[in-house]
This record gives structure tokens, C-alpha cells and sequence, in this order.
């Protein structure tokens, strides 16, 4: 199928998903923009509901288009001209997918998962979102909350900054960070928060243990007051230099390196 | 002064500076936007030729300005449309500084600089570049040595993701990067190259000791062959987890972390 105009549907609907966390979430899909991204979902089992690609792309790229297309639930050819329009990059490649959000990522209810686990609180910016999966998925953790005020994991820009480490790391969502981190304690899970307080323990000098959960707040805010009376531990990264201020996906991938040790 | 017209040669100036790098270099002048910018481009001692503000925000932020105003060459008000106009963000604060790059940030020539030393090869991401000048703030890196064919430091989004530590880590320019490891090597100072090699040392299992250098390479391509001959070690972040890749900011930022112990 061959699509060039602006029109069709298929084409409004990825723009919709693209732009609309409400729309992602009521259709239960999402857009993917790249050969890294749809590679990866295919890749991970995430379903394709359906793949655009530009007759440029497929013949420069035959390999990678006919694995992502053979999974794909439908094919379409689209001009570059539309390759653009769909675009968020300046210099797109031209190959998109409509994929199906993976059921894996669900919400966390009262289960209680095993190993290290890093909880994100509010984080709004989607390139210190995607980062912390990336590297939590680089540091082997082995699962991370995400409260359900934080900035949507299925946006384009945390999408292109888990560079598809989105599609194999464990999310759960959760509804209640704080009723989260409550049941975690109760199950004997020491959760740790991260602040930035010169008494906290500082991290480095303890032992982390295959057992633990390290809360990670807002960009400006930090983490709120419930979640600290929640979690009976807090830990800092003792800094050296002339600023007191580290970039908050800075600060979670320290702290997982810490935990990965 | 009171500025409406987009035309005004300083509004001009202002954003030629804004997006162009060539610009900066003949100038010796480069654009900054934001309180934080301006305000710790005041306090780290970097001239301001030209401070600009709108009525609103004086009112708002009466203490901030009169700090900042007090120490510019030149002070103008400036409409909210202009504000939009000269602004690199969706909501600007309304408060704007064409300032003087720091002589302090040099060529590095044949000069070596002593303590923890972080090297930069062709780095081209903006948010990458900014966050590692502003890790480096943090966990007190002596030097950073940048070599020219980076990203320039003073673009806005190199700018706005170091927060304003660009005013206070030290920093220089690298004509010849290889060269500069060389000089290093000579003078007894240990240069590790950052690279994805499982054989090579692992950071965490050796103590960099205070006088050493690390390599950090492109997003994409990692460090040059000639960068990796002139330096006499390589060293490696073991990865346990599903992927082996960080992002680069992350990768220099866990290395400086480790050298600040």
C-alpha cells in the first residue's frame, strides 16, 4: 500500500500518537520513528500495527526493512514528502511504526518485585527519562516504578533516548508511589531516597545488597515529603566541586553504577 | 534604553549570536538566556556587554536584576514580543545577556594542567556536552580539554544544560587533541582512553590516583585511532545488564564519579 497524502488516516493517527499522551493511552499504541527503535521493538516482541517506510529507505536498507516488515501487521510505502511531515527530526530516515504498547509495562497494583529496583517520582524531562531507562537496562535493574505523574514513557523524545532499551527493561507504573513504597518496606526492602543533605548516608560507602530500592525525585522539586516518610533511608552522592548540583539522570545513573557493583 | 524594534542592531547581534557559532568566534561574545545564566555569569566574573529584560520580569525579579544590571556595560528593556523573538524556549523568563567569553577558557597550546583531567574528542550532542561540564563541576575535575572539533560550549543548549558551570570549571581548547595526550603521556601523566572493550581495565578495580587523564570519544564512532595510540591505557565500564551501551554524558559522568574518589 502506497500513501502520499496528508490525509489518511493511518498518517493522522500516527501524528495523534506522536503528539498525544491521552490518544497513546486510550489506543493502547504509540509511535516509533528510526531503523534503532522499530529494530529493537521487533526485536523485543512489541507489535507492529503498522510500519511507514520511503522508497529511499527500503532500497538503502533491504536487511533491516525486511525484518521489520515481515513482523509487521501492515506495510505501507510513504513519500518522502510525508517522511517529513511525520518526522521529529530534522533529517529523518524514513522508517516509522505504529507499535502495540507492550503488556509487560503495567501497573505495579500491590505486587512486589524482586531484586534491585530503582522508584522515579515526577521526573518531567524526557531526555533524563530516557537516559535512566537506558542505563538502568545497561546496569542490569532489575525493575523501575515509575509514578504515574512522570513524564510518558511512549513520548518520541524518551523513546529516541532509550535508544529501545524501553522494549527489554521491567517498567511498572504506579498509580501511588508512596502506598508503593510502604508495601515495599513491609516486605523487608530497605528503600533508599535520594537527596542532596550532607548527613545522608553517602553513597559509596555502604553495600547496596541484591535486595533494595532507591527512590529518585523531581528535577527542581526532589522527592516529595510522603515519599520520605515512607522510605526509612536516605542517601547523597557526596560531591567535591564548586556546585552542589548534578543533572537528575546524572544522578540515578551514579546511583545505579553504585547498585550494579 | 527601551528596545521594541526586531530590527535594532543589538537584537540582531543578539540572535546571530544565538545561532551562530562562527559569529562567537569573530565576536568574542556569545548570548546567554535565563536568570541562572546571567546570574551566574555575573558572579563567576564574565562580562556583560549587554543585559536585556522586560518590564515583567524586572517587577517579578527586582532583586535578581538589580545584581545582574548593576554589573552589565549596557541595560535595555525590551518588549514581551521581542522576548519571544530573541528566546530559545517555548516560555521565556524575559531575561537575556550578551556576554564576553571568559578569557580564562583558552587554547591549551603546550600548557599541562595538573590534578584529575577529563579529554573530549569531537563530541557533538549539545545536552551531552553540557551535562558533562557541569558533572565535572560537581565531582571537581581539575581541567576539562576539549578538542575543537566539539560542539561549541557556548551554544544555548550546551549553555543551558550546564546550568552555569560553564563559568567555573576550568576548561580549554585542544587544537590537536593527540598532540595534547602526547604532551601528557611525556610529562608522566597516565592518559585512558574511555572504550566498549571487555579486555580493557575495568573502572571501579584501580585508583586513578590524583594525576591522571580519561578520553572520552564521539557518541557514534568512540575515540580516534590516533587518540588511542598516543594514550597508554584503556579503560572500560562493565555493564552487567541486557544492553552494552550508556549514553555518553552518563559513560563520562560514572568515570568522573570514580575519579573523585
Amino acid at each position: 500500500m502506497e500513501i502520499s497524502a496528508k490525509d489518511n488516516h493511518l498518517i493522522k493517527l500516527y501524528r495523534e500518537l506522536r503528539s498525544s499522551r491521552r490518544s497513546r493511552g486510550e489506543q493502547g499504541l504509540f509511535a516509533a520513528e528510526g531503523e534503532n527503535l522499530c529494530f529493537e521493538a521487533v526485536k523485543n516482541g512489541v507489535g507492529i500495527f503498522t510500519l511507514f517506510a520511503t522508497e529511499n529507505y527500503i532500497r538503502k536498507h533491504g536487511e533491516a526493512y525486511e525484518f521489520i516488515s515481515q513482523r509487521a501487521e501492515k506495510s505501507c510505502i510513504i513519500t518522502e514528502k510525508l517522511s517529513e511531515y511525520i518526522s521529529d527530526t530534522k533529517t529523518p530516515q524514513g522508517v516509522f511504526a505504529i507499535c502495540r504498547k507492550p503488556e509487560r509495562i503495567t501497573d505495579i497494583g500491590g505486587f512486589i518485585p524482586k531484586g534491585k529496583l530503582v522508584l522515579l517520582e515526577n521526573l518531567q524531562d524526557p531526555g533524563n527519562m530516557g537516559t535512566i531507562i537506558r542505563t538502568a537496562d545497561a546496569f542490569g535493574i532489575d525493575a523501575l516504578i515509575i509514578s504515574s505523574n512522570c513524564v510518558d514513557i511512549f513520548s518520541p523524545k524518551v523513546l529516541r533516548a532509550t535508544t529501545g532499551s524501553v522494549f527489554r527493561q521491567q517498567i511498572f507504573i504506579s498509580e501511588n508511589l508512596p502506598e508503593t513504597v510502604r508495601a515495599l518496606e513491609e516486605s523487608g526492602v530497605t528503600c533508599r531516597c535520594a537527596v542532596v543533605d550532607r548527613d545522608a548516608q553517602k553513597v559509596g560507602s555502604f553495600a547496596f545488597g541484591e535486595s533494595c530500592a532507591v527512590a529518585i525525585g523531581n528535577e527542581g522539586a526532589g522527592l516529595t515529603e510522603e515519599i520520605k516518610s515512607a522510605a526509612s533511608g536516605k542517601i547523597t552522592i557526596k560531591m567535591n566541586g564548586q556546585t552542589e548540583s548534578l543533572n537528575a539522570g546524572v544522578a540515578a545513573s551514579v546511583i545505579m553504577w553504585e547498585m550494579s557493583k
